[in-house]
């Protein structure tokens, strides 16, 4: 058995929530998952449809993007997952999906403004919207570069990748990410679903304004505080 | 066997509707239901999957919110619960969601128009959108607080909860109530449609005007009223 | 067994469709079928929810209302269906929903515009909205007078029942019919599809025109003109 | 056995994906598959329930849309079909649906704008809306001049059928084509993934402009260039 089993499995779990949680059409999105100790991660094979996915058809790759095992070519993304992981050093697992109504907010190339408690419950700020790559970085290594453009974005921003775990990128669909696979999955169908209300609260009142401060923080610490007292 | 066993049992059975009619996205929801004569409540316990439930995973706690049996923490939202029950003395069942279309009404902060029968089917008025919480209110007790948010808002109104079984708290999300677990659970998918019809409602003429009061009256009675011939 | 027992399953078979195809939620809708020979038909019993619903459980009433067996109070909008069959004698089965998109336009109190041939192969005309009815009628015999909003809505814009078997109740909701229940839930159908598809179009382009006059004739003649080449 | 039986199986096959992909509505829709080497295509019976079709209910014609084989009427669209496949000859499938969003943008008469790279993963120019039919041929061989409406808007714009493989018909619905009956099914859940994100996209941001010509000739080419990257 192959000493990546674990990460296979992990990977494979997440690829096939995608479809079930609605974040996918065909083949328009994947899933990793890391093991930092192994310094690979394994990723879902690129255009295999995700019923005929099988733990073993996950790819292994290391933080350079050279793939270790597997028969199959690994997802066209892989090299924006294989700079995340290479630079964000506590991130478990990665997803990326072209989901609805993330996508057009992407498309529109505007960040998701924090509108009520539900997003606060997972972070403080607007999903941030990187903009489009530069045209020389498209032409280069471009999925690389995409990597580079999520990074910069959160930087330009001042935000930690530990407290923001999603992103659109401009004119393309968003990234998430967190400490393992199924929470990066968890993050990808939020994003969807905030990304869907805030539209609804623009066609019902487009003067809305932000949710205030008191509330974005005491919704974020009841969830992810030190005292917080949501779940178990 | 708990004494408690039967509102577990109705408690249970309304938080687990609420996936099924699409109410809610993973956790992000809660039902409850009381026993006057035993002065206690059983709500869903904090972030634990729908799927995980079982009767006896419920909490069961006291007007005031302590708990009286269960091993897990309660819904993080118990405290807003425990004010209704102790202050509305006929609420058998209470329910919070974060449904789409309701949440993006509370976000944009605006009381859901009656527009049509459908919504005259169930009350006479504007589905209340409760004002957000004063800052000092939000620092010290929230979830209690949020309680009297709720009241409060009638009472300012002149609305009487047994005529209106449901609310939206803005910036958050909806809270609805009935004299059974059940009736709760009904009232929060009525809710959710006609926030949704009324949404749509505006996009296809944003000069729709509120239904005229003979018609509200009509559909109300016809249901609701001493010579109401709707059911059984 | 009854002698209504034919109707009874027809209506039956249509009742269960409604929620099939998405068009009802909870007891939100109702349908009927006839038979012009016994003077009778059959009708959904009132607040009965439809995964409870059986054949037998269906009431069986004359033209003018009167309840000829069963044991349930029949459909709170039995009287409409009444009025309808009585006045419109081609009619076999008759369709009651608040489904979503058609309810919305009917609660904008606006027509829905022939926009294209997914329409025109259905009719002719924008499907009719019903202005909403004289406080002095709701006042009377509210759902009696429902079905003359729909009779006299239909001559005074010169249309007949045969030609166009869908309209809008203002500030209430869509009614349809046709040939048999069966026909009559197809139309609910279409209407809800042809409702929301207008909505969408108007989101696109506000400027959007009604088909012109050579594709309507076009594609209603292909499916229901003497020469018709649509289906067996 | 028939010598059409393979294109019966595939056309059949590319039928019951319609319904199964959100695609159709009752039967408004019909898919068909070639076999260039007999001369002859197999194209899904007119107005017949997908839940009752089978391979042998496949119709078989020439490419004067004469009927070889089949026991039913052939799709009302079936002369569509016929001088598409006449036309150009690399087609191996073609796939008609009145979707909901891609239908909305026909009746709008509007090109589905290229806003991001999920429509740029699938064509490099906007959808394009082929302008209503002229009277004269609407009065004539209508289903016949549909296929030639679509390839005058192609010629016209200098679009090969090669590249771009989907269409609107103006005030009409979507047609889409490819080397299989399967890809061309795919085409039309891609047509109206993009009409439906780009109806969100204007909607966030009705300012949102198309997407740069780096991002499109970038994505087109890993997917489909000589040095394409994804897939197997």
């Amino acid at each position: 058995m192959s000493k990546y089993q674990h990460i296979k499995e992990e990977a494979y779990a997440a690829n096939m929530q995608l479809p079930e949680l609605g974040l996918v059409l065909f083949t328009f999105g994947n899933a990793s998952a890391v093991d930092r100790d192994l310094g690979a991660f394994a990723i879902k094979p690129s255009g295999v449809a995700y019923e005929k996915l099988t733990p073993d058809s996950m790819v292994i790759l290391d933080f350079d993007a050279n793939v270790i095992e597997g028969e199959l070519r690994p997802s066209s993304d892989t090299k924006t997952h294989a700079v995340l992981y290479k630079e964000w050093d506590k991130v478990g697992g990665i997803v990326h999906t072209h989901s609805t109504y993330g996508t057009s907010w992407a498309q529109a190339i505007r960040d998701v403004p924090i509108f009520g408690t539900t997003h606060a419950d997972h972070l403080t700020v607007d999903i941030p919207c990187a903009p489009p790559m530069k045209d020389s970085y498209i032409e280069g290594n471009y999925e690389h570069m995409t990597g580079y453009q999520i990074i910069d974005c959160l930087k330009e921003r001042n935000l930690s990748y530990e407290a923001v775990e999603m992103i659109l990128v401009g004119s393309h669909a968003p990234f998430t990410w967190g400490k393992t696979a199924a929470k990066a999955v968890y993050n990808s169908a939020v994003l969807e679903e905030c990304a869907r209300m805030a539209y609804l609260t623009l066609q019902v009142n487009p003067e809305a304004e932000r949710l205030k401060d008191t509330l974005i923080n005491k919704h974020f610490q009841r969830k992810h505080g030190k005292d917080a007292y949501y779940g178990q």
